[in-house]
C-alpha cells in the first residue's frame, strides 16, 4: 500500500515564466518526508478550464491528494476555488465567521496606504468578501496572510494553499494536521532518507562505483539511490523503508573506502554549514576580484556571520590590488593578476588589514573576454592563508559561462576553506 | 485560430525539487514570442507510466504541440524517446549515421578519464547506441552534448529535448526551423509584447490605475496585462495584437501621467543594465555592511564590468569600517553603525580609498537578531556619493527575512545610483 499526490501549482505569472516557481519544490520535498509519493506536478495559467483539467487528470492518475497553490486573492482572476468546488461536487457556501476575520486581517494594512491611488475600505472588503466562500464541508485553513486556504475531504482530498511561499509554508503544516489529510495519505510508507555528499570526483566515477555496490551488496534493489551533480559537488540521495538500513550501511561503507577523501557530509549537511561550523572562534577577511564580493557575500548568509566574519576587499583593479591589500605590482607584472603568487599577496593583505587569522583570496578570469592560451576563461587561483603560517594555494580550470565560473569559484573556495580548516 | 502547447518535464530530480528546473519558464518564454499559447506545464519523475499519462492529457487537451525535456540520456532510467515512440504508435529504430555520430562525440570525452573508476569505451558505446534508436519517420535534432533531441509529427507534434540548458536551448531553435514544427504552429497568433517596469509604487496603487485605463481607453480589452511585484520592482506585460497597438500607447500615457517618477524603463530594460550604462565612463566603489559583497557582485555581473568598477569593501566590522573606510569610530559610537551619517561616511571612504567618482555604500539590519524599536529588523541605510559632492542618502525598512532584505538591498542601491546618476 502507498499514498500518491499531485501538485497543481496555477499562476500565468509562473506558467510564463515571470515568477520561479518556488512552492512545488518545497512540497515535493515535505511528500517526502511523509513518505507520500509525489506523481505529477502540474502548471497552468489563471484559467478555471485548464486547472479543472489538470484536476481531472490527477484524479484520473488515483492520486489521493492533490494540493494546488496560488489564486486565492481577491481578484476576479483568482479562481481556485471556486474551481476545486466544481470539480468536487461542492457548492460554494460564505463562512461568516471567516469574513469578519479577514476584515480584522485588512483592516491595518489598509492603514498603510494613503493619499491618491489608495484604495477605499468599502470596495477592499468587497472584494475579501469573495475570499470567504468556500466549498460546503471543507475545513478551512486560517490565513497567514490574507488568504484562507481549505481542505476539500473526498477521493482525492483536495489541499488549496495560497500562492505566496511565506503563507504556503506554515499553512501547509496545518493542513497536514487535519484529519482529512491524515485519512488521504493513511497508506503512505515511511521512509528513511540520507544524503550523502562530495566533491571533486566525476560523475563518471560514481557511476562505477555505484555498479560496484549493485553486485556486492545483496539488498541493493532496496535501495532508491538518486544522483545529482551541480556546481562541482556530487549529491548522493538514498531513500529505503526502515528494515532495509543494513543494505545502506553497506553502500555507505563502499563510499566510504572509494571515495574517502571526496566525501564532506555523511548526514547531508551542506559545505556552508560546515565552514561556519568551522569558522566558530575564527576571525576571516576575504580578497576577490573575478568573484567580485560573492564569496563575502555567501560566508555572510548564516544568521550571527559577525561573530566570524571580519570582512573583505574586493579588488577588481589592479590599483585596489595594491593600495588596499598591499599586493606589490611588480608581482602581478611578472605573472599577470591572474597567478598564485598574487592570490598569496592577496590572502597576506587580508590577513594583514583586517587583523584577521583567515583569509581567502580568489583571483580569475571569468570571461568571456580576458582568456589567453596560457590562462584560458575559467583560469582562477585560490590562496587560503591562517595566522599560524598554514597556506594552501590551488589553480582550476572552472567550465561554464560567467556566472558559472564567478559561482563556482565561491564553491572552491568553500571546499578550501574547509581542507584549511580541518587540518590546520 | 491559435495555436496551444504544453510542456512535459522529466526528470526524478527535478521533481523532487532536488533540481530547479530551467526549460519550462525557457520554453515558455520562447513559446510566447512565438505567439503559441503554453496551456500546461507538467512535471513528473524518470516514469515511462507516468510520462505518458502527462503525455495523453496534453493531447487530450487538444495541444498541437508537444515539448518534452529530459530523459535522454544512455543510462536505463532514460526513457523519453521510447515512451513518446509508443504513445506516437511508432516503432523504434536504429539510425545508423547517427551512431557514428555520437560515437565521434564520446570518444574524445572519453579520453579525460583515466585510471581507476574510468569507464571502458566499449561499455560506453553500447550504452550510447541506445541513444540513436530513434521513432519511425522522426527528425533527428543533432547532439549539441552528446544526446540527440527528435521532431515526431503527428496531432500533437511531439519535440522531444535533452534535459541540460545549454544543450535544451540550441537545439530547440532547431527544431523551430524543421517543417514538422512549422506546420504544427502554423495557427498562431502573432503578439507584440512590451514590458514596462516601475520602482517604488505599490502594487494596489497600480492596481486603481488599471481600473481607471479600462475606463478610459476603449480598447482596453483587447489588452492582456500581467503585472507582477518582485524585489520592490512592479513589472508591467502587456501583450496585444497588432492592430491594437493604439490602446497599447493609450495605456502607457496613463501610467506615464501617473506614474512618471516611478517608470524606470519602458523598453523592458532592466535596471542592470540601465546602470552598467549610466557607469559607462565612471569609476565605482562599493562599501558595503550587511549586503557584505552582495552589491558588489552584482555590479560586476555584466561582461566587461572592469571598465567602471574599482572594486570595493566589505566593512562587516566596525573596526573594518574605521581601518579601511576611514570612518571616525565615534561617529558610529554616537549614531550607532547603522545610522545615515555612518553610511555617507562610508560612501566618503570608499571614494577616497578607490580614487573613485562614484560610490555606493550600505548599512542596514538584516537579522534575524540586532534589531531594536528604533532600528528593527529591515532598516538599512544607503548612500550614493559622486566625485562632485552629490550625495543621495535614504533609509528604508525591508520586508522579508535575512536573505530577502539583503538581496533587495542591492535592488534599492541599484535604484538610488540609477537616480543619482541619471540627474548628476
Amino acid at each position: 500500500m502507498s499514498a500518491r499526490a499531485g501538485i497543481v501549482v496555477t499562476g500565468t505569472e509562473v506558467l510564463t515564466g515571470r515568477i520561479a516557481d518556488r512552492n512545488g519544490p518545497w512540497l515535493a520535498d515535505r511528500l517526502l518526508e511523509l513518505g507520500v509519493e509525489l506523481a505529477h506536478i502540474t502548471i497552468c495559467g489563471d484559467r478555471p478550464r485548464d486547472i479543472e483539467a489538470q484536476l481531472r487528470f490527477l484524479a484520473g492518475e488515483g492520486v489521493d491528494l492533490i494540493i494546488t497553490s496560488g489564486g486565492l486573492g481577491p481578484t476576479a482572476d483568482d479562481l481556485t476555488v471556486d474551481t476545486v468546488a466544481r470539480f468536487c461536487g461542492r457548492d460554494v457556501v460564505l463562512d461568516a465567521a471567516l469574513e469578519a476575520r479577514i476584515a480584522e486581517i485588512i483592516k491595518p494594512l489598509m492603514a498603510r496606504f494613503t493619499g491618491p491611488g489608495a484604495p477605499d475600505f468599502a470596495t477592499v472588503r468587497a472584494a475579501n468578501r469573495k475570499q470567504a466562500l468556500i466549498p460546503a464541508g471543507s475545513t478551512v485553513l486560517d490565513p497567514v496572510g490574507t488568504a484562507p486556504g481549505v481542505v476539500v475531504p473526498g477521493a482525492p482530498t483536495v489541499v488549496v494553499l495560497p500562492g505566496p511561499p511565506r503563507e504556503l509554508q506554515p499553512m501547509w503544516h496545518k493542513a497536514i494536521g487535519t484529519p482529512e489529510v491524515q485519512q488521504a495519505i493513511a497508506g503512505r510508507t515511511r521512509y528513511e532518507q540520507q544524503t550523502v555528499r562530495m566533491f571533486g570526483l566525476p560523475e563518471s566515477g560514481l557511476a562505477d562505483t555505484l555498479r560496484h555496490a549493485q553486485q556486492v551488496i545483496a539488498d541493493f534493489v532496496r535501495l532508491e539511490i538518486t544522483t545529482c551533480l551541480r556546481g562541482g559537488e556530487l549529491e548522493i540521495v538514498t531513500r529505503y523503508e526502515p528494515d532495509a538500513a543494513a543494505a545502506y550501511g553497506q553502500l555507505l561503507a563502499v563510499l566510504r573506502e572509494r571515495h574517502a577523501r571526496a566525501i564532506f557530509s555523511e548526514d547531508g549537511s551542506r559545505i556552508d554549514d560546515l565552514v561556519a561550523g568551522l569558522l566558530a572562534g575564527r576571525w576571516i577577511a576575504t580578497a576577490e576580484s573575478c568573484t567580485a564580493g560573492l564569496l563575502a557575500g555567501r560566508l555572510a548568509d548564516p544568521p550571527g556571520a559577525s561573530d566570524y566574519l571580519a570582512g573583505g576587499v574586493v579588488s577588481y583593479s589592479n590599483d585596489a590590488k595594491a593600495d588596499l591589500l598591499g599586493v606589490d605590482p611588480a608581482l602581478i607584472a611578472e605573472h599577470g593578476a591572474v597567478s598564485e603568487p598574487v592570490a598569496e599577496a592577496m590572502a597576506a593583505g587580508a590577513l594583514r588589514r583586517f587583523a584577521a587569522d583567515t583569509a581567502v583570496a580568489i583571483t580569475g578570469i571569468a570571461g568571456p573576454g580576458g582568456g589567453t592560451p596560457d590562462k584560458p576563461v575559467g583560469t582562477v587561483c585560490f590562496s587560503v592563508a591562517l595566522g599560524d603560517g598554514t597556506l594552501l594555494t590551488r589553480t582550476t580550470r572552472l567550465p561554464g559561462d560567467r556566472a558559472d565560473v564567478r559561482e563556482r569559484s565561491t564553491t572552491v573556495a568553500m571546499h578550501l576553506l574547509r581542507r584549511a580548516l580541518s587540518t590546520g
